[in-house]
């Protein structure tokens, strides 16, 4: 009921502040029988970490991920999986001066009307820095999907500002701090970031992740659809005000002709659904844009009210991203992956029992 | 689990096919004290029904819905609602010749692969016929939000294929069978229509639906966040390709400086936002827009495999729409009632205690 | 939330009141592919419904169960199924007199606390009458357990009143109006009866279910255990007031030694656990008992108030049970099958890789 | 899904193992604004602890209860309240050569059989252990409870063995180990144990718990009641084999005349309902007995088979207590403290419009 569990059979419920001594979640429902370690959650967690470049916010956490039950002998028990990062480098003392005012963009006012009493420092819950934990869960689901269905989950930014970058070498994307799909374009995104970083403004961005190895069958209608979960998923991470399955808003300017996914024996022709039909897998390469707000922590002054409704000017210091969406890539993989999970096993729930004897024109396995 | 219930409080869990002999559905944790009568659910299920135009599916039914439970003495009880439309003009031998292949575009490939024996008649469960019952449940919903907090839901056809449509008079929308929130326009989008049917083919659309009066506070973060459900909740509509909040997908090109919607003593400066800020209602008008794909059943011939996996062509005739997104209208609001209602109740289990004590910038309630 | 949904995969959604124009509920999450006609359910319905002896209720319905969606050519589909029963013999005018007053061991004051609008006619949602959609549910439960699983249930009334019934031929429990599994008894049971009936009065009774050829492994501890989802069932069905797995309230004065159920490699020695360790099925038979309260509706005047405070003298015409536990063998039977089908769901969603590895030391199937 | 998870507002997800480096839990949908300092929590997890008598496991833990999250300047925030125990005291060793061997009346076969895996140390998840997270988690139900509605929740061993021990001094039970409610029977229930301590053997309990002050209307019909949901939660504790409320088995034998509870203007007459009926409760005391089996770890030898299937003797050392019902007072009591803070939210999220009109027969306000 309060939001904080993301998942029906595999479930990630997580908890903590941004300044507050640690942050954790519990992972339940998790398969028996997984080979896990720490290590095989530390690397994604890395890849989110800030810090990686001069363009993300400076605060140096060691972001150390704990498992604390639910592996035994180096192998999950189907047990819950507590995980816990603790707090290190918080500076709660940045943030004293915006306590009693309303930062644009941000969701203090929100949550001020909300809850009544909230916990101010760094954003309080509403921190990006809660996202830690939605990675290292994220790493269990993709090292069960890739182990046992050979599922792959894969992700890059496909645009930042008016600068579209197209996925020329995908897997070069894991090799720079913008995950950016092709590397003769880094240089164009290092200038377009210092030039906002002097401005002390900030821009949007979409990302694009897809999953290969999805098996057909996946997602549950009429209201639990696959795209309706990844929608609610990726629409959860902070800053997103879009999402879009396959040709997405590009849909609207197509013809049914055109737009359809004419099949074959030999495979779908093409892929407009960007992997599903009706709410449901087809086996095909799964598809997902992910639109980014800019970061509203900016440091061009701006106009808001304090918690007495006076006007007040506001300038937000602290250490911040010049651009929320750089560092989503891995975020939105990990929502993906815990998605993908938790319905592989809700089909296998209902249907387990199934023998298609449908013909299966795309191999969905690598 | 198997997902044909959408919300947590306010629940709404749908049954029936196509060509079954009735569609039903179950709305429970409906406030009791709600004035409620079959007048009331069917203004909005006759906005919905199909045959109103030239342009929509010429199935002609009746959509007659009966109250069967939950309502004594002209009053909700809080007791669950039960509600029933029977099919009365289903043609089931339409699709006779449809049952040995898979339509491109269409659910068939994957409802075969996820539950082995299917339905095949008109789609079957995957039908939009199946969205009757939705705009049923969402008409109580919307009820209970307007009588309460003065909450009003509208909507209207934004694009369709490149046709933008601009709001110049939204509430014309309600007296046209396209949505089209400008009379000056009807024409131009009549000739489009005229063309596609000519054709034999279909385009795509998007809606755009608003809430004014919401409340501030609405929406359980971090993962049921206001606009993460909904967007779970308009992907889950058929055919829906995309969904977006506030500045949606141009929040991509925007500055930080130009995004942030500064506050006032007397009100927010802009909406980009779209009335949700860290997934929950900020008090302003909430904004959603959602991309409909074009109608995949079209009268041009196209490449598809059938039961054996062998390669065939495909025809759809039947009774279609040349675009989905046409009467899609008053199920966007519908499903934009549910969520609100049930967001709502979820604030009030948790939160009915909190006195916030905090300047209410922009009067929310009409 | 308003919790008139049962189970978390295999889930049964209900609606209706005792003197609405119907009954019905929605089964959802039903695995695809099991065969299915009205029959199966009127077979279990018929075993419930009054009418059926001199003691029971006289009203006189036919509950004639239709099937409205989720079944195509005789199989599931695995779409919701919509059940549906329609009201024929309500007299309403029985209750008018009870409208101002709350009647003593009903549910009259609390739903009119909880709801502050009710429906008062025969007791309106909280009727016992509510309990035909769960035998109608159950019924398709029942119906896979067996056919899948080999899985076989059963009850009988074991006490009434001071007369405890053993189950020397349980069997023999479908073959009389009381559900006695000891045919000798059924005149001692008649004597008890004619007795109640002349005085006017009541008395409780115990049912006990069992369940043969449950296969080890399913209930979901820590919370959802096996044996705590029982109990919630059967806890929720009317005038329920202790559930007791195995030994149950025995086990208080038992020793350790004499409790704990020693393993052989043929088998387990005793079955004082009811089939149950650690919320996890262990392959044994499943051991239900369930306590009823006397039924509340009875001819001995009583003390009671009316919707003004003022006291006021009862007493309950109408047509009543002297036992409410008479009839209640095939509903504990039908809750039973619920659960199990939900958890043996469940179980395959988390763990259908597991292979235990472990000795099966007691044939779970027949 | 994967059981871990108690509520459906105010929601307890726990993890962890007897032998693990810690407990944890996550405590969602509190209502923010709550006071609530490590030290509530701390004084009812001390109640509960072992090692406060001769007669219970001797390992000791100091059970140091951490808040992680969800309070900010001494008061909840509604955000998740992330708690955590360190383990500090688990002896694995001893548990070393049980690890090839199925414990009768233990959850090893079970656990085996359904996970494949098991952490076998200590019981594992299955360890009584994991009930210190449960006592936390209620008390900050309970601090709820009290301060907003003067909700007073208590309990007491009510038998032991044959020993039946009346509440003729039910505060008592708070000063002595065995949560005894009348201090004259102490001594003969130490000459119980000690009695049982040389044998080596165990015995089975019960525990009642009572809330006293607990609105009207509370319970969530059909199925959600709230003698379902006690009854889930309860039947959810370990040892737990039966549930009765109000006059629970007792009913069985009683008449209708004698069992309901007749109204008068100055409150009802009698409490055999135990606080509800029609599954809400009526605004009297709430009166719940739980009945525990004996300790299965004894010293008595018994049979059993090992993972080879082949028959061994077993003989349970470590450290165990001979009544685990003698601690389970406080764990009952959390529990019950959960359920209803869950209901309480739940009620107020579909029915806060209510103004019952009803008469208010008995004050439940203390």
């Amino acid at each position: 009921m309060a939001g904080n569990t993301l998942g029906r059979v595999f479930t990630v419920t997580t908890f903590g502040e941004s300044h507050g001594p640690a942050l954790g979640c519990i992972v339940d429902g998790c398969p028996p029988g997984l080979e896990l370690s720490e290590d095989d959650l530390q690397r994604d967690v890395d890849r989110r970490r800030s810090g990686t470049s001069h363009f993300v916010s400076q605060r140096r956490e060691a972001d150390q991920v704990k498992i604390l039950s639910g592996v035994f002998a180096g192998m999950t028990t189907g047990t819950p999986i507590g995980l816990l990062v603790e707090n290190t480098d918080a500076r709660s003392r940045d943030y004293d001066k915006l306590s009693d005012r309303f930062r644009p963009g941000h969701a203090d006012y929100t949550y001020a009307h909300k809850y009544g009493h909230r916990d101010h420092r760094g954003g309080g819950r509403s921190s990006a820095r809660e996202t830690v934990m939605r990675v290292a869960a994220g790493a269990i689901a993709r090292k069960y999907l890739a182990g046992r269905l050979g599922l792959r989950i894969s992700g890059y930014l496909s645009q930042i500002g008016a600068l579209q970058l197209a996925p020329l070498q995908p897997e070069s994307a894991y090799e720079n701090p913008f995950f950016c799909p092709d590397p003769a374009r880094v240089p164009e995104l290092e200038k377009l970031l210092w030039g906002l970083r002097s401005a002390g403004d900030s821009v949007g961005a979409r990302v694009t992740v897809r999953a290969d190895g999805v098996p057909p069958g996946l997602g549950e209608p009429v209201f639990d659809r696959l795209d309706a979960d990844i929608a609610h998923a990726m629409m959860g991470i902070n800053a997103v005000k879009a999402v879009e399955i396959g040709a997405g808003v590009g849909a609207i300017t197509q013809r049914g002709s055109e737009h359809r996914d004419e099949l074959t024996p030999t495979g779908f022709l093409s892929n407009n659904a960007g992997g599903i039909l009706g709410g449901i897998s087809t086996g095909q390469a799964l598809l997902v844009h992910v639109a980014f707000k800019p970061t509203s922590s900016i440091q061009v002054p701006g106009r808001t009210i304090d918690l007495a409704g006076n006007a007040v000017e506001i300038v937000t210091t602290g250490r911040h991203d010049p651009c929320v969406g750089l560092r989503a890539t891995p975020i939105a993989e990990a929502m993906l992956a815990i998605v993908l999970l938790d319905h592989y096993l809700r089909q296998r729930a209902q249907n387990a029992d199934v023998r298609a004897g449908v013909p299966d024109i795309e191999s969905h396995k690598r």
